[in-house]
């Protein structure tokens, strides 16, 4: 028998969908998504990577300034505030949800904090109003980490618009994706200004587009070329016009997932709830068990059910293991025996 | 009577040649590709800033070394090799071909040269092979920015495969393209380790994926998403293919604005020559007397054709100015007047 696939790209299933020209599909995906997420204020990037390091770029970071990461979380949001001059300071998270820990966070917290990076694991929120709320008493810029959660919400607010910037991800194993793409929003308009300059290679080619001056020229040290193809519209246009069909097939993959877990009657795993505004992205299982563990993956194999497992954190890495860690609830160090369920379409 | 647009994409008149799945785009993408530039060592990128940037990450530059760059050049070039930490020394530009002065780049150099950027500017090659040389006797490393070259060659050798790294273009003004994209050639094996793992996040993803280790983690500081979405390869595919005709559809055009130029004995004129191993993207012209220029733009504006300037000169920048720049021939200041001709298949 052959083993299914972890994954299909949901954008497999609309490809037929393609009726617009670039410049249509374009303008059509912009609506759409303004609509969506409440804001215009948003810029197309290659990845999601490419949205954090935008982000973090935008931040300013000068010697010793630091940021807060959780170890639980992809290498590239590590990657991008390091190149943009950071100091990385990881914590914990919350065994429950994977989300970050707020009481991690009050550890790690300094004068030197210029930001925190909270990720909405699998399309939730939890804990992320006392993160929003810490930030704010101590002025210090909000990050969302939304790649997970195009779809997802907060008491009906999209998530990546709550804090300082939004961050998505289109790649391929997204609900909406078009093989590799991102989102950044900004909804702090005191980064805009350098931000637009940062997205078109460090210029003004934003005022030379508006006949303002006769010459665009290089104005900031730290610009990059984070334009994304016209042709990707396309793919996006149909998925996220369906985006409400989509996050429901997943819903339901979700349930099917959780009737497969709770066939068991585990003792000691964590795993993922259904929550009416998440997208049910990642369907996620962990165990404190290694018996438990054991049973579990061995009836995945019997059941011809693919499964992968996700980040290894970052404290334990070999770049992140001389950084500080904030441990409160020992979750972060046993993440990496996370094992995720498929949530294609099929 | 409207105006003619600048530039029409390439791939507009090739989109109803998607026939194949993205994986068989892939593998013939790669085919091809690998067919017309002799090497299989090749990376995707989501643009040839990230091709230039993930070669600069992997030079590994540290503390006062210096790189060379032609002051007549992308902005993003600069930037690709400020962020990855490399002192930037800027040089001047022959009047024949606007590629680097070879002389201009022996006044540069110094023990802390460690690499040089070489542009061949509209797929021409005049003087790289003095500066190969130089690059060569004093052990510095050679980037060849060949934003503009595919399908361009010196001597029946790809541009883009002589020097240490390649850098390709696939914008939508390129003769190849996917709206927005790139590629990385490495032809110097030393930097191919590291340049995987700088390539997919700095990881050892590339280890895993081949079952050597059970975990992927973070193993460097300067790695990136630099992953391109398989949905390009269906837009790359039917035009790669047809590369031979394209090209010669701008040979045509190439021939038919140098008609134009012909026509008014311009004595102060410098503009693109036909080179039969360019790919003639870019048809440029250069005027020292300024009522030349006039009458010139007044003729374009006359018959309806559209015409664009080209790089602001990186050392008249507001960032490149205070930075150090070896003029020789006076070429580069005046670069900014460059006028740049329509190219697209029509």
């Amino acid at each position: 028998m052959e083993l299914r696939p972890f994954h299909i790209p949901t954008s497999h299933f609309f490809k037929k969908s393609i009726l617009w020209n670039d410049e249509e599909a374009e303008s059509k995906v912009k609506d759409i998504l303004g609509h969506l997420l409440g804001t215009k204020s948003f810029f197309f990037v290659p990845s999601c990577f490419a949205a954090l390091e935008l982000a973090a770029y935008s931040l300013d970071f000068t010697l010793n300034d630091e940021v807060i990461l959780p170890s639980f979380t992809h290498v590239s949001v590590a990657n991008a505030f390091q190149r943009a001059g950071a100091k990385i300071i990881l914590v914990d998270c919350l065994p429950e949800t994977m989300n970050i820990d707020p009481e991690s966070v009050l550890k790690a917290i300094s004068k030197k904090t210029k930001a925190i990076v909270y990720m909405h694991y699998a399309g939730n929120s939890t804990g992320f109003t006392a993160v929003q709320e810490i930030a704010k008493s101590m002025d210090i810029a909000l990050i969302e980490d939304a790649a997970q959660s195009i779809g997802s919400s907060q008491e009906k607010k999209h998530l990546g618009t709550l804090g300082d910037f939004g961050c998505f991800s289109f790649d391929y194993q997204k609900n909406v994706e078009c093989g590799q793409g991102g989102l950044l929003v900004c909804n702090n308009e005191k980064y805009l200004e350098r931000l637009q300059r940062l997205y078109l290679n460090g210029t003004n080619q934003i005022e030379f587009n508006q006949g303002k001056v006769d010459y665009f020229d290089w104005q900031d040290f730290n610009g990059g070329n984070y334009r994304f193809s016209s042709h990707l519209f396309q793919i996006l246009l149909p998925q996220l016009f369906h985006i409400d069909t989509i996050n429901g097939i997943k819903l339901k993959n979700a349930l099917d997932n959780l009737n497969l877990i709770g066939s068991f009657n585990f003792n000691s795993a964590h795993f993922f709830k259904i929550n009416e505004e998440s997208n049910h992205q990642t369907n996620w299982i962990l165990f404190e068990d290694h018996n438990e563990e054991k049973t579990f993956i061995h009836s995945l194999k019997e059941k011809n059910i693919p499964f992968l497992k996700h980040y290894y954190p970052l404290h334990l890495s070999k770049m992140g293991k001389n950084l500080p860690f904030h441990e409160t609830t020992g979750t972060a160090k046993k993440s990496k025996n996370i094992i995720r369920l498929p949530t294609y379409i099929r």
